[in-house]
C-alpha cells in the first residue's frame, strides 16, 4: 500500500493532555550508556519505502506521511498509582490473545507500577449490567501461566453493545485506560467509545490491539496470530498432500480461514510448498470452461496423478448465487461454504469425466485459531502489549498499536477502520504464490 | 541502523550486462489485471524510516540512500536454456538451508526453465579437485522432499578454499550463476569469487543468500533460521523454568547460540517470558560486587525462590582472561564457555553464601540449529531463493538477497561484509527484553 | 477377552515345511553371553492372565490356550538368497505404515540378506494387470527416509481383487513371502490368498501386519497407529476445550474415528482429561428424555457454563433410522454422520430451551490418520516388521503378527478375522473413562 | 523376568482391615448392563506368560504366583467423608508427575467425595518442621490445568528424611492415605513409613506410584514418563543424524538418561532408527583393540561416512578407573561422564588415525525429563492414579501400583524395592536393537 496522500491529521493520534509525569521506567535518552532509550513524541515511521516516490514527494513540498512511532516516553500523562486499567477481548479466538493480556498486566504492574487492572469478561457484553458478568481483578500471579494456553483467558463474545453503557461502566469504575483487543467490529466499537469519552470530557485513553487472524487490518503490516495460524495450517496441507499421494488419483482439498483476505492461505501454501492451487477471495476464477479451475485440475492430475488445493473460506464467492445471506452477531455476512461446494463440484466433474479420483477434504477450522501462539507471535504480542501500555500511559487515545516498515507505530483508529487489507493480486506475496505453486496466473475463460 | 551516509555506489550491485532476453515468467507490468507484476530495475527500498531524517536529508539535497528492490525483471540477462547453475552451502547448519536449496531448484526449473543445476558437496571443498567430491545434478524430483528435513542436503564444511581454484571449477563447468548460501566467511569468499570472475571477464553471476543463525549480517533485517532457532530455544527455557520451579532454590541456566550478537537469546526470552536474566555479548556485566550479576541473582532468589538465566554463548567474554585463543576452520575465535563458567561461579557463590540452591544447566546446542525450518522461516527461505534466482537471471552479481523495511532487497556483498549486526543496547529489542524480564538495566558496579 | 475355549488347532499357524536352513542372524541360544537369544518354535504366550482361571483350567485337564511366540528361529525354512519378498498396503492410511515398510525392507536386507524385495503399488490393485501398475524394487536406500513421513510410500486402495489373479502374480514373480499390511478386509483377502497358495501347493508364506486405526482386530492387544491417533486427537480436544471456555455457554464437539470400536475416543478423552461426555458405538444412549444426553448436557452447562463432547463416528447409530445404507469399496457400511447430527440436535435443543450456547464443531478427520508415527508407535511398527520377517523366513503362513500380555505373537488369520474387538462396557478402559469424565454411567431413559 | 519362585506371601499387600463401607462409585458387578465393573479382592494377574512353564508349575502342584489385580472394590475400608489424603513427590522430575497429582485429586474428590487433600511441598522435606514448608490444600480448581505442564506442581527434593518425623506429621494431620510418587529411594522411604505406621497401629494407607524415567523398578512393566522421554530423545537423535550427514566424516554422539538401565537409549534408537551404535550399562564393551568400539566406528565411517551413537549415561562405567566416587543426596553414586569421555576418546582416536571427522555431541539432559507427558503417558498416569486411589480407599497399604501383562496390579513395596529392572542382554528389546542398528553383537576383544 503505497498511499502517498494521507494528511498529517489522518495520521495523528488523539492526545489526552500534556505529559507532565516522569516515567517510572528509568530508561535513557542517550546512546552508548548500555541502557535502552525512550522514544520522542515526534519520532515517526514513514509510510513509503520507495526512494523515488519519497524524493518526488519531498521535492514537491508535500509533507511526508508518517506514523507516530510507538514506544515509552520519558514524560507521561497519567500518574501510575492512580491508573485503573481495563482489558477486554472481543470476537473470535486467535493465537496470542493470552500473550497480550498477560503482557499488558505485567507491563502495567512491573514497569509502571499500576496496581488496579480489571479484566472484562466475554467481550463487550462484560460492560453491560444485564448480563451480570463481574469484572475480575488481574494480577501477575493470576495471569502468569496463561501465555502457554490458547483462547482468551477473559472469554470473548461477538457483536457490539451500546456505547453509552460502556462509557458509563468506564466512568463508574474510574477506568483511565481501556485496552480493547479485537478485529474490525471491535475497533469500530473502540472508536465509538473514544469519541464518546472525548465528548464527555473524560480522561480515558482507548487503546486498541488489532486482532484478526485474517490479517486484514489496513496500515498494519501484520496482525498477531497470523504466523501461528499459517504454521498450524501447514499440518492440514501436509495431511492433504499425504492423502493425495496415498491413493490413485488423489486430491487433497483444504479449506482455510480468510473471509475477505487470503493471507493465511497464501502464506500456508508458501510455508509448505506442496500446493498446486491456491484460491483466495482477491482473485476470481471460473470453475467450468476450458480455462476454468476444473479443467486445469484435470490437467494436473493427468500429469502427476495427485493434486493439493487450498481454498480460503471467502474464495470464489462470485460462484454462489446472489442469495440473501444472513449475518452473524458481529455483522459478518454469511459466506457460501466454498469447501463443501468445491468438494461436490470436483466430485461431480470427475464423475462426468469418468476419471477415477480419490478426494479427501480437510477443514481444520477451530484447530487453527485455538492454539497457543508460536514463538515469533509470542514476541510480537509481548511487544504490542508493551507499546499499548506506553501509549495509554502517555495519554494517547483512539489508536491501535501497529507495525510498519518493521517498526512499531500508533495508528489512528479511524485509519485502521477505514478499509480492509487485501492480498494484492499485483503484489509480491501473490507473485511468490504463483511462482511457488506453478498454478496458472488466471483461471478464467475470458 | 540509521546510517544516512551511504553513497549510491555503496548500494549498487554489479551488473553483468544489458537485459535483452524476455523473461519467461509471463508476469504483468500493470495493476488491476489480477496478474502479479514485475519489478523495475530502478525500484528501490529506502534505507531510513524516520520521517524527520528523511525530510532533512532530501532538503539538504543529499541523495536518499536506498537498496535495489529485489524481484523478477521483465527483461533478463541470461537465456534460460543456456544457463548452468551451481549451489553451494557452507558453514554451520541452520534451519532452512534445504528450503533454500529446494526453492532455488524449483524456481530455476519451473519458473525459468533452467535444466542444468548442480549441487556442490560439502561447502567450498566441493570445488577443489583434491577432495575428489563430484558435484551432483539437482532435479525437482531429487529435492522435492528435502524441505521437511533439517541440515543441508548438499553437506557443508567450514573454511575458505583458494578463489582461483573455485573460479577454475566454475569456468570448467561453464557455470552461469553461482548461489552461495553461507555466513560471513562464505560471503567474503563469494565476494572474492565475484571479483575474480569480474577480473577474468567471465559472465558469471555470484549471488549470496545470507545464512547465519546469529542474525548478524548487517543491512539485512533478519536472516533465515532465526525464528526457528529462538522457537526451539524456548523449549530449553521452558525446561529451565520447570526445573527451577521444581526444586527449592531452583536455578535454570540456559546457554544459547550468539557468538557476537544476542538475537537468539533476546528473542527467546521474549518468546517465552519466564526469564529473569538475559546475558548477551553486546551488554557487559560484572559478576562480583554489590551490583554484579551474582548479588542480583541472590536477591531474585530471596524474593521468588527460583530464577531463570539465559546466556548467549558470546556473553561476558570480558570476564575471561586474555588468553591466546585458537580459532576454528572458519577463522572464528574460540570463545570462553560462558555456560560452564557461570555454572561453576554460581555454584561457588551460593556455596559461599551458604544458600541452598539447585542448579540445572541446559545447553541445547545442535538441537536448535539442526531442525527443519518452521513455517515463517520456510516462507522466508522460499522467497529469498526466488529473489536470488531473479537476481542471477537478470545478471546481477556480487550481492546477497536481503530484507529491509519489510521488502526484499539486493545488498552488495561489500556492504553485507562490512560489519557485524548487533543487538543495540539503546534500541527497541533490548528495551523490550529489559521491560519483559525486569532485570536491572545495568549489572556493573561502576 | 478371557476366552478359555480356544483349541490348540485354532491357535496354530500354518507351517510351510521343516526348518533346515541355519539362520544368518547369528544370535544365541543361551543366557548370560551378552548376545540376544533366538525364540524356540514351541515357546508360547498364554491367552489368560487371571490366576484363578488358569489354575482351574489346568486342573480340569484342559489344554491352556496359548499363542505361538513371535521371534527369530535358529533354523529357518527359506534360503535367504533365494527369497523374493513382496509388500502391499491396503485400506485407509494409518500412522506407521511407512515405518513397517521400511523396517521390513531393512530387516530382510540387512538381517537376513534378502535382496529381492518388491513394493506392490496402490493395494491389491497393484497385483492386477488391468491397472497396469508396475511393482517397484525396494532397497534400503530408497526407503531410508520414509519413516519420517505419514501415509503409505507404496500407495493404497480400498477393496478386494480376485484371489486367483493375485496368486498368479505371486507365482509369476516367484514371490516367497507376501507381507500384507491392512485391516479386516485386507486380512480376509490375505486368508484367501493363503488358502489358495496352499491349495496350489506353492511355497509362499503369507504374513499379515494388522493395520486398523480403530484398533478393532481381536486377539491383538493394540494395533499400530492407535497411540499416534489418539495423541493427535487430543489437539482437537484441546481446541474444543479452549473454544468452550472462550465463549458464554461454550460447547466443544469433537468427532473422532471409530466406526465400531471407540478406542480412539476413549483413549483421547483419558489423554486430555477435559472431556465431559464420551460417546462410543459400544454404549447406546438416548438423546431425548429426562435421562437422555441432551438433558444431561444442559445440566452440565448450568453447573459449569462449558462442556466438551467427544463422539466416535460410529456412536449412536441406533438414533438414525433404518435407512438402506450404501457401502464403500471395502464393504464398509456407510454410517450416519453422528457429528453433524449431534451438532444440529444440540443446536435445536438449546434453541428450544432458550439457552444461549456457543457451539464449535471440530472434525479433524484425515489430520489424524495421515501423520507420521509418534515414537512409541514407531518402536512398535519396527518390532512388528521384524517379527513379520522372522515368521516369513521360518515358513510360517496365514498369520498376523500380534501382541498379547506384552509379548509379540503369531495369530492365525482365521482368528484375527473371526470377530471385531470392542471397548468392553464392563471393562477397565471404559471404567477409566467414566471415572475420568464424571459422565453418567447410563444415558438412557429406561 | 520369568521368576516362578515367588510365594503368595511375597505377592500379598498389607490390608488395614475389613472392607465394610459401600463404595460410592456405584459401578456394577455383572456383565452386559453397560456399566463398568468392580474388581474382586481375589482377582489376580499371573506373573508368567509362557504356557509350558505355567502348565508345568500347576501340574507340579505349585501355587501360581500372581499379583493382586488393581481396581475399585464394591466394599471399601475408609469412609470417604472422613478421609484426609496427602500427596508427596520426590526425586528428579519425570514427565507425568502433574498428571498423577491431578488425577489423584480428581479421583479422590469427584469419584469418592474426599474433600481433604493435602499437597506436601518439595518431597520428604515437606514433612519436616525445620524446613518450615506448609502443606497446601489441593482442590480440583487448583490442579485443573497442571497436566499441561511438565515438572512437579508440588515441587520435589532428593534424599530421605527421618521416618519417625514423617509419621508424626501424618498422625498430627490425621492423614488416612499417603500417596508417594517417587523412585527407588522414595519407595524405600515409603516402605519405612508403612512399617512405622503399622508398628504404631495407625490406620494409614501408604500407596506408592513408581516414578523413574529410567524404567528400572522391577515387577512393573513400564513406569510413566518413559515413552515421553524416549520420544523427546528422538529429537536429539534426529539432530545428531542431521549433523552427521551435514559434514564430511560426520559423527553424532548423543548422551541419554539411564544410570543403570538402558531403556531410554534402547527405545529411542528403535523409535528413530538412524542409530548405528547403542551403548547401555547392561552390555559391556571395549574401546580399544581390533574388536573394540573405536575400531568398529572407524569401519562404519569408512563405509558410510557418517555415524550416530547413543550412549546411556551409565554405559561403559567399567572403562573408568575405580575412583572413589561421591554420591548425591539420594545416595546415587556419581557416575563417570560417558558422554564427555567418549567425545574425547573418539576425537583422540581419529586424530591418531589421521582421519578427518566432524563430531557433534548432544546432551539433551533436562530437556527430556521436564516436558509435559505425551498422550499415552497421560493415559497411563491417569489410570495409575485412579488405581492408587482405589487401593488407598480399600485400605491396602505398602504397595505400588504396577502393570503386568497389560493389567494394572498392586505390587508389594518390598518386591518393588527388591532389585533393579534391567534391559536383558538376552531378551527381546535388546535383540530388536541389535537387528535395527546392525551393530556388532559384541564389542569386546575376548
Amino acid at each position: 500500500m503505497e498511499h502517498i496522500d494521507l494528511t498529517p491529521e489522518q495520521l495523528a493520534v488523539r492526545i489526552l493532555g500534556e505529559a507532565r509525569v516522569d516515567s517510572p521506567l528509568g530508561l535513557s535518552s542517550r546512546d552508548g550508556d548500555f541502557i535502552a532509550n525512550y522514544v520522542a513524541d515526534d519520532d515517526t515511521v514513514v509510510l513509503l519505502h520507495d526512494g523515488k516516490k519519497i524524493e518526488a514527494a519531498v521535492k514537491r513540498g508535500d509533507s511526508l506521511p508518517a506514523f507516530v512511532k510507538a514506544g515509552p516516553r520519558d514524560k507521561i500523562f497519567f500518574s501510575p498509582r492512580r491508573v485503573r486499567a481495563a482489558i477486554v477481548t472481543c470476537g473470535g479466538l486467535c493465537p496470542g490473545i493470552n500473550n497480550v493480556i498477560r503482557a499488558l498486566v505485567m507491563e502495567l504492574h512491573y514497569s509502571y507500577g499500576v496496581e488496579s487492572i480489571w479484566g472484562v469478561p466475554y467481550g463487550f457484553r462484560g460492560f453491560i449490567k444485564d448480563y451480570g458478568l463481574p469484572a475480575r481483578r488481574l494480577t501477575p500471579d493470576l495471569v502468569k501461566g496463561i501465555h502457554e494456553l490458547g483462547g482468551s483467558f477473559l472469554g470473548s463474545s461477538r457483536g457490539p453493545q451500546p456505547t453509552a453503557a460502556i462509557v458509563d461502566w468506564l466512568r463508574e469504575k474510574e477506568i483511565s485506560i481501556l485496552f480493547a483487543i479485537g478485529g474490525d467490529g471491535t475497533l469500530r466499537g473502540a472508536a465509538d467509545i473514544d469519541a464518546e469519552v472525548a465528548r464527555r470530557g473524560l480522561a480515558v485513553s482507548v487503546v486498541g490491539i488489532p486482532k484478526t487472524i485474517d490479517n486484514d487490518i489496513p496500515y498494519v503490516e501484520k496482525t498477531f496470530g497470523l504466523e501461528t495460524a499459517f504454521a498450524v495450517a501447514t499440518e492440514a496441507i501436509r495431511s492433504a498432500h499425504t492423502e493425495a499421494l496415498g491413493a490413485p488419483g488423489g486430491i487433497g482439498l483444504v479449506k482455510l480461514m480468510g473471509r475477505y483476505s487470503g493471507f493465511i492461505a497464501a502464506n500456508a501454501a508458501l510455508a509448505l510448498n506442496e500446493v498446486n492451487f491456491v484460491l483466495i477471495p482477491e482473485v476470481p476464477f471460473d470453475l467450468e470452461g476450458p480455462k476454468g479451475f476444473l479443467a486445469l485440475l484435470k490437467q494436473r492430475l493427468s500429469e502427476k496423478d495427485h493434486a493439493v488445493i487450498v481454498a480460503a473460506e471467502g474464495a470464489g464467492q462470485e460462484l454462489f448465487g446472489k442469495r440473501d445471506r444472513a449475518s452473524d452477531n458481529s455483522g459478518n455476512r454469511k459466506l457460501g461454504d466454498i469447501g463443501l461446494f468445491l468438494k461436490e463440484r470436483i466430485r461431480g466433474y470427475f464423475a462426468g469425466e469418468a476419471m477415477d479420483v480419490t478426494m479427501k477434504y480437510i477443514d481444520p477450522s477451530y484447530l487453527i485459531r485455538s492454539v497457543a501462539a508460536h514463538a515469533a507471535d509470542a514476541v510480537y504480542c509481548l511487544q504490542l502489549a508493551q507499546h499499548a501500555v506506553h501509549a495509554g500511559m502517555r495519554g494517547y487515545s483512539g489508536l491501535v498499536v501497529g507495525r510498519w516498515n518493521g517498526q512499531f507505530t500508533y495508528v489512528p483508529l479511524a485509519l485502521a477502520n477505514s478499509a480492509r487489507k487485501f492480498v494484492s493480486p499485483d503484489g509480491e506475496l501473490w507473485r511468490a504464490v504463483l511462482e511457488a505453486t506453478g498454478q496458472p496466473y488466471r483461471m478464467t475463460n475470458e
